[in-house]
């Protein structure tokens, strides 16, 4: 892989460094977003090498035009940047700006050493899976008439926003009944999300390489009403009954709410281009590491016992 | 494929009509448990043709002979027909006597059907993964020498027995420090055990077809320790320290409990030969089903709302 | 204790039948919500004598007049009515209509027997403690300055609505700090509500006679952020950071929203006056018996072993 | 309150210490548990003004002759010096030595002056309550014939052992049937004990002054087995089937396993003695410093935000 061109997302004093780098260093061409073109325009004419886009057209090209992508920021600029590149994504080098990530395993201080060793490859890669979301308004006349699907990294949120009203979402799997949601609302995840809203809601942590999609209800009126793992290659359906007396709320990856009305549905299922996203050690190491640091994972005090389970 | 030979475990009556079934409906070789084999012979010298297998020898060959596994019993039958086959399992169809399991979606009311459609083919299969578990002991000279490897179809469990020391168990996967497990125990499940023990400690409920391994403490002492699904590729490593207190116990399947002492050490991976189950309707149908009628999952009394949530 | 007057709220046909009751063969006086008022000088001059209360003023004095409280309908009725008397509250008898509540274990196909019982006395009582709840705004000069405390019978909730922030709530506890929450809220729960929106959150079910307030973080961004229970004398103070990002909106026994701004605050302690409500059998029989009808707790299939841990 | 005389149990520099200086320092009497006697005695003939007890009737008179309790040591040490008492329990100041314990406030850097301000008064003080525990045998003749009745500060447990086989407990409160606990086990704890093995199994953390029973299943076999809190007023039955399979375990603080059989029963409801133990600053605060400290409850790394919910 000949990587010519790259794309950078985040902070600014290390993402003039970094264009610099890869302009000086590397004879690359560099785009970053728009808003901050802007900003290094505004500083210095050096920076006239540096590409954007303007329109929502030169976004669907991007990925013809960009062979690596790196983003500076947490997690939250991983799923901005993956959310640029509605088909093939490039492989993403994540940093994080002070605190590591789940999915930000690079620190701005190496960022050199990182760089030329990502470019001259070979570099472990963890290849996480995206689930694309489709609104289905029962106002509308045939399916995916209306509506662009979504993709989100992270998940898809389904819930009654700031009705008093309890969410009822009929849930279907590859038209076999699930169950019906009766609660604050169901969060629909990729692995990669499972240390996110899912985690918060009970969802237990499932390492991004395991092909699967996760099911996690929000604070369900039921006592036994477990998350449930399910295969990868499933269709989810989510419908909002036709008699139902609130609205629900649809967001992906934490934005772009959407109202859902009464008959309205959200189908998902595996979108097929994953987001590549470069690994520091490898993917196993680098999702233990974020879970021991980013979560405290099963942090205990040493315990000195002094008698049978002294707790 | 031609079902010629045929293997049966479970209740008495049913197995006398299946037997008799399978040799005068469909002329097929039939092999039963030892000491069923007894029970028939005692009954009625008609069940001569009626074969078995007399040592750890046969076994072995077993599934050079049996084309068709048929169960009668709980999912404790099935876990035992698997553990019969070290290497290739045949495909089995697995009955429930009264209730249903997770793993027995076949009621022998029907049992002539159900096996006609099945011996016509095709069916649809739930492929069922099993972890292979080596217990290293720390006073062999090299690993692997002294024990057989074991397989379990549910999972292993390491825990403290009854000893009042609480367990302090370090694991490993693929040789990256996962955590030390202090508190009642460990659990190392399939996804079909995810219905299991793994789940009575507090883990989700994972799709059988979803490729993975659960990892879930028992009682841990520890406030942060969430399940953790790991990919189905790696290999764990469960030592107890050198310097441990008290011994810990290992059982497979919940059954053949080993000691494992201070240095000793479990090693789980993949087992190559998964077994294949039938289905009633397809895997997912078959999942959904079990964990509404045998686990209730999310079973609520319908509401009858007579304000802003009213619980 | 002499009931003189009578109070009822809920469903139409049953409730002409207890106010005729009520008035031709126990000679009370009985009061009705004025919409219901309305509804039943519609049908018939008959019930001139059915009173009701026209104004905030007159429900202030409900209590001078009202020696017992009737309600037909759920839980949400019976926090309706006590939301009524915000000083001493009557004995509340609350029937359901269908299903059975948490605090409504009578029904109302038996009402002439049961309220003759209870007319009759001696009745067995659960008293259940409110919470009372206090906004205190950072614009406002003095403490307690603005806004009427509010009582709750079930839970207050303070949570981040649609916004996309998670909440940043700081928790005090007579002064001691508790904890900072992020995620999607808090809930402060009565002992009674602890069957409530709480245990949607994963609290503990708490018996109704315990005294205690539950703290329970819904969709804690912590692994670690295991429920509170704390004891009734306490008071415990949310704060709303002066640097906050987003608003907060604390609603009270699931109504009555109020958005809580930067620098806002809840102050909640006990109510010194408790529910009265009736009891069918005593607390604990009524308890037991609403967690088994109304949650299945701890519903299972009754289980036909074939095997060690058959599961 | 006079403090004339004083006990000790734990570490043996610190303890030399201490003797010294309430002899010395204080004038008061001092008695040691016999091992630590023996060991004072042999070190220096000094120590004859130490006295200890020497069988059990001398255990049983304690309370008569100790004004004062300290305990040098983790919460075992505690749970330990509390089983000394049967009756009335002299104030305990519980000194950790290393890490604080949940029930130990005091560091032994600063024992003069913290005993000088505890002699002096007046001291806060959370009085924690115990449950008595008789085990009750199916052969004996008459309830409470054959056993003495346990104390626990912390929880008794009934669990399955070794055995392959679920618990199955059918639990009684004041002869309502409150459940059957089909499982590992079932853990039965006071307040004090909510930070310990009920927190392991998924109790919530209870303030030790809340009046409760904590009833917590350990890993129960059905999805909707919440813990549960009961009051304090009320007797537990817990017994074991007359047709169960297998044995069941009771142990007391985590110690003293007893077998139970097929039915035999464990009858459990608050001790009348509870048992004072010093605070350093107050119940509310030590409570909240020793889960925080000692549990790392709702530890998380601060977060710098760079999107909508960066999680």
């Amino acid at each position: 892989m000949n990587y010519r061109r790259n794309h950078q997302i985040g902070d600014y004093k290390i993402q003039t460094m970094t264009c610099r780098w890869f302009r000086e260093q590397k004879k690359l061409e560099v785009y970053v977003e728009p808003r901050v073109q802007d900003e290094l325009l505004t500083e210095a004419s050096y920076f006239n090498f540096v590409q954007t886009w303007r329109d929502e057209k030169e976004v669907l090209l991007l990925h013809t035009k960009v062979d690596l992508v790196v983003t500076l920021g947490g997690d939250g600029t991983v799923l901005w940047a993956a959310s640029m590149f509605k088909g093939p994504v490039p492989p993403v080098v994540p940093f994080s700006l002070g605190s590591l990530g789940f999915m930000t395993p690079f620190y701005t201080e190496h960022y050199k050493e990182c760089l030329d060793s990502v470019l001259k490859g070979p570099i472990s890669i963890t290849l996480r899976h995206r689930l694309q979301c489709h609104v289905i308004r029962d106002a509308a006349k045939n399916e995916y008439e209306t509506e662009e699907p979504i993709l989100v990294l992270n998940e898809v949120t389904i819930d009654r926003g700031i009705s008093s009203y309890l969410t009822n979402l009929e849930c279907y799997c590859d038209d076999s009944f699930v169950t019906c949601v009766q609660g604050d609302g169901l969060i629909i995840s990729t692995t990669s999300g499972s240390t996110a809203y899912s985690l918060a809601a009970g969802g237990s942590m499932v390492h991004p390489q395991v092909p699967g999609i996760l099911f996690t209800p929000i604070c369900p009126h039921s006592l036994s009403f477990r998350p449930l793992i399910l295969p990868e290659h499933v269709t989810l359906r989510v419908q909002v009954p036709f008699n139902s007396r609130g609205h629900a709320w649809a967001s992906f990856d934490g934005k772009d709410r959407k109202q859902l009305a009464a008959g309205d549905a959200l189908v998902c299922n595996m979108a097929p281009w994953p987001v590549p996203t470069a690994c520091l050690v490898d993917s196993t190491n680098d999702f233990l590491r974020s879970i021991h640091e980013g979560l405290h994972w099963n942090l205990r005090k040493t315990q000195s016992f002094d008698g049978p389970r002294d707790s």
